[in-house]
């Protein structure tokens, strides 16, 4: 039984395609599947795709909508300190926005933010009581309420 | 080898927490993890979270920071129209607000959008040429590009 509870695509809406096809390429992602207009990357056990802002607002049924970004973050977690700043460091030297420098942070973890030519917030993260999985997924811990 | 192509963590941002926590629940979400001022759920391979959007903003460096909602959406497939149809039907129950009734579209799917109390978007979709797993986490088809 397919729980609702999940995300099976994650859409990133851009002003220019090909600016963002480069920076997501120059942070080592390499396309699924591209086509007119969309380019996609298979993740684990979702999708994330880059389309363009204007079509994306299309698509939602409002054209004329300026649509905002910030409010949804989407975080990458590492399992050292060294893998968080090395990833800060790729994300800046691909043009990303440093929005602040990874830090200890009052959770436990550590942690730094940037923002992608469109302003899509992303967290790099270290947070030490949540383990990744060998394949780079993450499953929380059991009876962590 | 774990690759940088990857999503741990989608965070909202959102106004009021115990909102947010309702419509989801309502939804059908249930928490595996709750802190105060933090709701995380278990998902395909990776973790949704709820956290203040001031807090967020302060996590992200800029305090004072008017995030905005919109360019980034979520999309939850389905394996049928009528389980789209149900689901949109759902949200609205639960006080989403309809952007576009499902409909059939342009790429040969069934597609539509709600936004959440935060204006936070969501598609609900049938794509025939993507199948879901059977734990509902999608892989894109090989040799798709």
């Amino acid at each position: 039984m397919m729980t609702s509870q999940r995300v099976t695509l994650i859409t990133l809406g851009v002003a220019d395609l090909d600016r963002s096809r480069k920076f997501y390429g120059d942070l080592g992602w390499v396309a699924t599947e591209e086509q007119e207009g969309v380019t996609f990357y298979q993740i684990n056990g979702l999708v994330l795709g880059l389309f363009g802002l204007g079509p994306l607002a299309h698509d939602q049924g409002r054209p004329d909508a300026q649509l905002g970004t910030g409010a949804m973050s989407l975080a990458q977690n590492f399992a050292t300190t060294q893998q968080v700043d090395d990833a800060f460091a790729a994300a800046l030297a691909a043009g990303a926005t440093a929005l602040k420098a990874p830090e200890k942070v009052f959770w436990g973890g550590y942690s730094g933010y940037y923002s992608d030519p469109d302003g899509h917030v992303w967290e790099v993260a270290m947070n030490p009581f949540w383990p990744l999985n060998e394949d780079g997924s993450l499953t929380l811990p059991a009876g962590a309420e």
